[in-house]
């Protein structure tokens, strides 16, 4: 960041109402301006089978309610049921190409909830909106931006709730 | 669940101390008898590439600075860097096998910060602490069990923290 860092400095200097963002990742994406509270978007749909479920949680969650239906009956779940980190991984897919931020959806960290399993079959979206943007005192042109996203399933039952704190930018000069 | 709920009401009915809890997963897992606040664990590691992370990114996380190292110069990471949910993922992949809760480890929620990232040759492992243990009031023998989890690479850089709140039932009788 050696090179990017004294850009912003120098710019600093001469203009104290400007940060220097990051390089833009997407040349149509979305800048701190265009983003308001209350703002809300839709994602596009995500068809989960049985085996990609059984896929995932063999490299990152093998339990047997995600492993095997017939091992998963009298569980906890009492069958198949996807990975909460596998609906998290679904979520951000669908909201990169949703809320797609100039600069890229960088998230400092993020609170989920999971009030159901998804399983397998579900044809998820997310619905998500905009709920607080707090500029930065220390660096002007950059802001926090607090953004809820629900993961819902065909018949609108809620597979998981998430808040995420990112960061944006003012398109730049 | 329709079995398993007639099971606890009877069981209830009969002995209102206990709670049938759902079929274990693991035989040798621990029981909510097996937790205490303090208890520490610490996973096995998991070395991180930068081929993994780029195929994980391209399913989950199509960003810049997850796919390219070329690409990600002078963006917010500038370089390659894996995705949060990638770290996530490993870090659930590594808490199933050192803290085997018996019914599975189960969670209703998750917070999640992220206070670098984590990038190629990381080769992290998972420091955990049980951090609370709250009896359910309604239903004896089963509790929430707030687990507190460090992920760090081999030079003691915390890449996430996470708190989870999970299920615990006591060992059948």
């Amino acid at each position: 960041m050696g090179m990017l860092m004294t850009m912003q400095r120098d710019s600093q200097l001469s203009d104290p109402a400007a940060e220097v963002p990051p390089r833009p990742i997407r040349a149509d994406g979305l800048w701190l301006d265009d983003l308001t509270v209350g703002q809300r978007f839709t994602s596009d749909t995500y068809e989960l089978s049985a085996a990609e479920i059984v896929e995932f949680a063999a490299r990152f969650d093998p339990q047997a309610f995600h492993l095997d239906p017939a091992a998963a009956k009298g569980t906890f779940f009492d069958g198949l049921v996807a990975s909460g980190w596998h609906t998290a991984a679904i979520t951000m897919r669908l909201v990169v190409r949703a809320f797609p931020v100039a600069t890229g959806v960088v998230g400092a960290g993020t609170d989920v909830t999971w009030p159901s399993a998804t399983v397998p079959g579900d044809v998820l979206h997310v619905a998500g909106i905009v709920e607080e943007i707090v500029p930065s005192r220390s660096r002007p042109g950059r802001a926090a931006v607090r953004v809820a996203h629900q993961t819902l399933n065909q018949n609108g039952e809620v597979r998981q709730k998430s808040v995420a704190r990112i960061i944006a930018w003012n398109r730049p000069a």
